[in-house]
């Protein structure tokens, strides 16, 4: 234990939840759940300061993909941090900055033969919906824009108008206009095309919608319950898109950076969006950043149209300069597969054995939903996780959904003793 | 030159702007200005990558109060590092924020005999602001807030609204509703009170302006020109606050954390306001953090209701705790106060010596703004400073201004030399 | 010709159109298309300055149910006047406005088992939109509100907000927030059921629509190109709202008082909406008067919060009161069938005669609508009807469908006239 | 008592309270204040069912200037009715509206030298705001209107964003956005000079308003307690507005047709508006008329941009036409001189022996506002002149101002009578 952390907990009073309850407010939500003080963590191990050990299905609500303290990252920022870099540079050209931005383009765009400028927003993914939202109004001269059913995509006011989750919309206190709510793909039931529904709402003459600005979508949706639009519904979104002008917003702050098991979560439907977002596991060791790409002729921005302090986080630039090399490593991608068929396996055979218990499993690559008949018991699964060490969050609209979320780096051995743990958990729930 | 830089260096091409130009977005605004890539920097210090120096009298706009890498908060920070100290943690507990939770009751709240709850938000100035709009809503279930003239709050679509530059409003692209522009202190000429013009207009039956929830205030308007609130007029503004229920919001982000000289910006005006904002030098390093500071009463958040994927950056905690022992330094107040004296002799002197191109000297501490004539004029100071090696932006609603920002820790000499070379190009100008 | 009418012509100047030309606004619609100087009219037929007779199946829109100048009423007017009955009152108490709520109480709301209380206000349908939106908002204390595709509400910022037909809609130069669009009976093509989209995206958590205050509805789609919801349609309708808490505002302007053959719309659903707003036909004679219905224990108004100062047009009383007696008069009701089933007969029939041309005719009662290919199509039909003595206007998103709302009072000559007329007109086009 | 009024006395039953009190919703709020039911009128004289008389110095709030069933009129009216000239004519051309509008430019427009477009819009004040605020949103492309502090303009979203009355905009339970307002002259106290704080406040860089479409502005706010605005300040405004291409939009809806002396309330001030608002006496006989006058360079609408229903009140227009007579009538100009000489004299000699109870006396031709001590006093002089057979009304935000409204057309025997009355009810309150 170095000094910093016996510092920190020599600072600990007896109560170890004092501090917390009298001085942070009462706003906080996650350590309700994980009350435990942490104190180290590797990859997918998380320590507390009584030296108790949880395996991490959380990863910074999908902030740490390469998981904690990444040692190949960590080498860099030392070095880096050693060396007197740049750390804040609000918009400066910075060597870091320049060593990102090319690393990017090598490694990402130009693979993928995508075309994109990048834009460094505020160190928030709600910043860079904001930007994009502003750049698609801006661009068009409209102002409507489409925003899905259990959608999340921030907490700033015009974020949070595109976001979906009821008590964190009320709590704005003010109308949140400028936005039309529009079906995800089976939220009407199997039955109903939410494509066309959306074509109809949005373009039949009398549909009394006005035209948007934009169309601002995730893939996966996480936060919303983890479901998946297909590949089919992504391309005729695109196409929708492309018909009548709109642009296609891919918010992909929590499923991009390789969560699905590429890089971007929209590969797989062959679609290029006008504008994506990242944030969370850009930087590579949940470092804030966030990034806005651009398709070039859309990059009409007057310079300085929309600033913020952090966006120049040089130690990020360096994280996530690093954090790219993986998307060059064969060794990384195979075993990115591996690890999600491991989870696909073992939820399709939990769905088999608790049929009454669970009634859906949804997703892809590294990022799982399972869906639980009401939210006590999600929760109660979640509590029984957290006593046995896992780590492992709730979501969707009802809270009944157990989200999985697991460093893409994680070692199998800890992966088969998380989900045996959430396994021991679903069994008891299944008993009940 | 450490591994990391050469690897950057390495990666220049012959044309230096190349990778800017061609791949980041046009919004970029200050690398315009100040054009070289900038690759290392020790407190008032930047130095590029062709080696060249450059004096920071701009300071990340307010971010590096305790200038760039400082050496103590850096081996805190490479300690915690190498030691797998957590480095992202949402809102779990960690030992990182327990030490900073404590530090800041300890070393701040107490001994100004504050009492505030911290709510950590998104590691932008915007999302605290944000949050403490919000919360001031639910709070009196009000929508309208007042803002000010020349007011700067952010980006995001709430701190937009509350924002005064036209330019950056137009960017938004929708309405901005929900705020109430009032004149701040000076912005009526000396001889109209717009404290009470801000009275009759928001109390006067008749008036027309629903009653706010909040005004929302810089006590030292930054980007707005240099503009600094009197202690009177901060005392009756939170007077006329509390005789109508109506919440006050420091927004001292910029102004905040030592700037002008006291840790909060209003300690001069001995007002506790109800809410306050912190981000930029809070973390002491440049690191994106934010906080609000809420008065116990008012922390009526329901767990979750404004949350953010990085409000738990742990190396921004520790960075943020380093830094805060300054404010129990007797020697760094005691330079604090010999800087800024050396700062205000040396623009009184100046303005006294051109008085047809200095049309007002405003600050106070280690914040201070010299008016010009007009834009070109100022612009072209700033320019010729930067080509002297000094970093010094231009503000105001006309860019006029000439803001200087220098890192509260630069040593006497390089405040001698940035001072001299500003010096030059005033001088320069006063000629034409 | 009287002196009036004899002082008008006299002052017409050799250029007939001169006067409107030059002095009234461009914004003038129907005039366009039937640019004679009407001068005087009687029941089903106008005649010009010229002595040209036209049928009217246009009714001013609805307002004329019970034709021009309709000879009971008139005398009840003249009687009035002659007597110097308070004309203009406020909300004044009239013995005027007495007879009237009396008759209303006893004629139309007592015989339906409807309990009702009555707001007069400013005499336009869009001002009762405006304050039943205003107290749907205020008993729920929720500020959204649905209103369906091709909807139809008035030209006031709240009305607008609610009506779907876009140029419209653009003309208010501002955002129309607090509305929420959902798609009509039909909108979404006939496999789609569009009341399970409504409430799946109403009420399934995570559907991210705010709960709304109310359903804004016309039973019949009037202007939105005479749509018919189906009894079925609006009874689930009415039924969602009831399990929801949402209130159900019926907006009877211009299908209400008789027009679809009963006096409201919605009788034939067998439905109690909330909220009923009434305009065009209420007073019988075309004179300006709207009134709101309200549920009495849904009459939180406080006094003056929604105030006018036309809403006691006692002219409008006196007529309306008379206009009444037709719902007891058994003669009426006959003759009303019995055209009724002309037109539709005449339709039916047409339809099957040029297939090519007419893609659907919808209605009942009084008000139907012939689907024509296109616009140019239609306005040619309307065109060429005029050019016979028949004024018939088009109605709908694409303003391809010609809309019959002849007189309820018409004698069956003169529908016989105009339905050979109109047919004329579509035989020419069935040509081209 | 002629057949109609016969009856409808014959329905009263024992409690005459009964209709209104059971059926008619609780918004009512005259009625409240003055609660015979009246039958008949003539000029300045109501008479209720019992027959008692009662002197109206409300007038209809400002929509009988010319008096009730002002006689000339009448005539017209019945000749016109009888002869069955169109009653209801959307905005068909029409002989009464030809003549009208012929009229208007010979008798009004052009003796002033005034050169306007006449919109007709739905028969409400409110309505006309609506179209003018669109309008000048239009033609600017801007979204802000400036309104001022105490200002009324109706009670449709867009008019009642822009007016000032707290629980009439609190009634709307929704935001009132895109509207600044701004302090009407006098508002900030003798010593400010509001204009300068308008000025400052829209157009100095950095205020952080968005530059409006318009000024709307009563020249005489009449709901806001009688404040009468200054030639100088509004030929300011006037100048204000043109110096930075914003229009000047003058609601003369009460004040206008003739209540301040002259047919437009802003002749004392030699201004030419962009835009005019009239309705309330435009009709002259109480029926619903409304109008725009559009500088002919400002009218862009597209045909049918904004419509109603009940815009061709042709009945009205008949009405308008012979009211103008008025204005060619030297008897009627000198008689109306002599009135408002006599109500002048008469408030002057009052504030001089009651100073303790009237602290401000306001007003021009014939409307006046005397200014008591509160609400409660000035509701007890209201009601004791009510029970002394006047009918008086109150205004201001805070309801302690009387505001005379007599016709234009009073005979000096019933002024005085009615002055007398009100002079007895002050000296009651001017001995509490």
């Amino acid at each position: 234990m170095n000094n910093f952390i016996a510092e920190a907990v020599s600072l600990i009073s007896e109560d170890p939840a004092d501090t917390f309850f009298n001085h942070e407010s009462a706003v906080r939500s996650y350590c309700r759940k994980f009350p435990a003080i942490f104190a180290t963590a590797r990859n997918s191990i998380l320590t507390d300061i009584n030296g108790t050990s949880y395996i991490d299905f959380l990863s910074g609500a999908g902030s740490l993909n390469y998981g904690h303290n990444n040692p190949m990252i960590k080498e860099a920022l030392l070095d880096y941090l050693r060396s007197d870099g740049i750390t804040h540079s609000l918009d400066l050209h910075t060597s870091a900055k320049k060593t990102f931005i090319e690393a990017f383009n090598r490694v990402i765009l130009g693979p993928r033969a995508l075309n994109y400028r990048l834009q460094f927003t505020g160190p928030t993914g709600a910043n860079a919906i904001e930007a994009a939202m502003k750049l698609a109004r801006k661009v068009t001269g409209r102002t409507n824009i489409v925003a899905f059913s259990n959608a999340f995509h921030g907490m700033s006011l015009g974020a949070l108008a595109a976001s979906a989750r009821s008590a964190k919309r009320a709590a704005a206190g003010v109308s949140l206009p400028d936005i039309t709510r529009m079906p995800y793909e089976g939220f009407l039931g199997q039955q109903v095309d939410s494509l066309s529904v959306l074509e109809n709402m949005l373009t039949t003459p009398g549909s009394g919608i006005d035209l948007p600005a934009a169309f601002i979508v995730e893939s996966v949706q996480a936060e919303g319950g983890v479901n998946v639009a297909s590949p089919q519904w992504l391309r005729g979104l695109a196409q929708l898109a492309s018909r009548h002008g709109i642009l296609l917003i891919v918010d992909d702050i929590q499923a991009g950076c390789g969560r699905t098991g590429t890089f971007f979560s929209f590969e797989r439907a062959g679609i290029q969006p006008d504008l994506v977002c990242l944030a969370k596991s850009i930087s590579g060791y949940g470092l804030p950043m966030s990034l806005v790409l651009i398709r070039p002729e859309l990059d009409l921005w007057q310079p300085g149209e929309h600033n913020g302090t952090f966006r120049g986080n040089n130690l990020a630039f360096i994280a996530a300069a690093q954090a790219l090399r993986y998307w060059q490593d064969r060794d990384f991608m195979d075993a990115l597969g591996q690890r999600s068929k491991q989870i696909a396996d073992t939820l399709a055979h939990w769905q088999e054995t608790w049929p009454q218990l669970i009634k859906a499993v949804r997703g892809l690559g590294m990022i799982w939903g399972i869906e639980l008949p009401d939210a006590p018991t999600t929760q109660q699964v979640s509590a029984q996780a957290y006593a046995g060490g896992l780590i492992v969050e709730t979501c969707g609209a009802q809270d009944n959904v157990i989200k999985l979320l697991p460093p893409l780096t994680i070692d199998p051995q800890s992966l088969d003793r998380g989900l045996a743990q959430l396994g021991r958990a679903l069994s008891s729930a299944a008993k009940k």
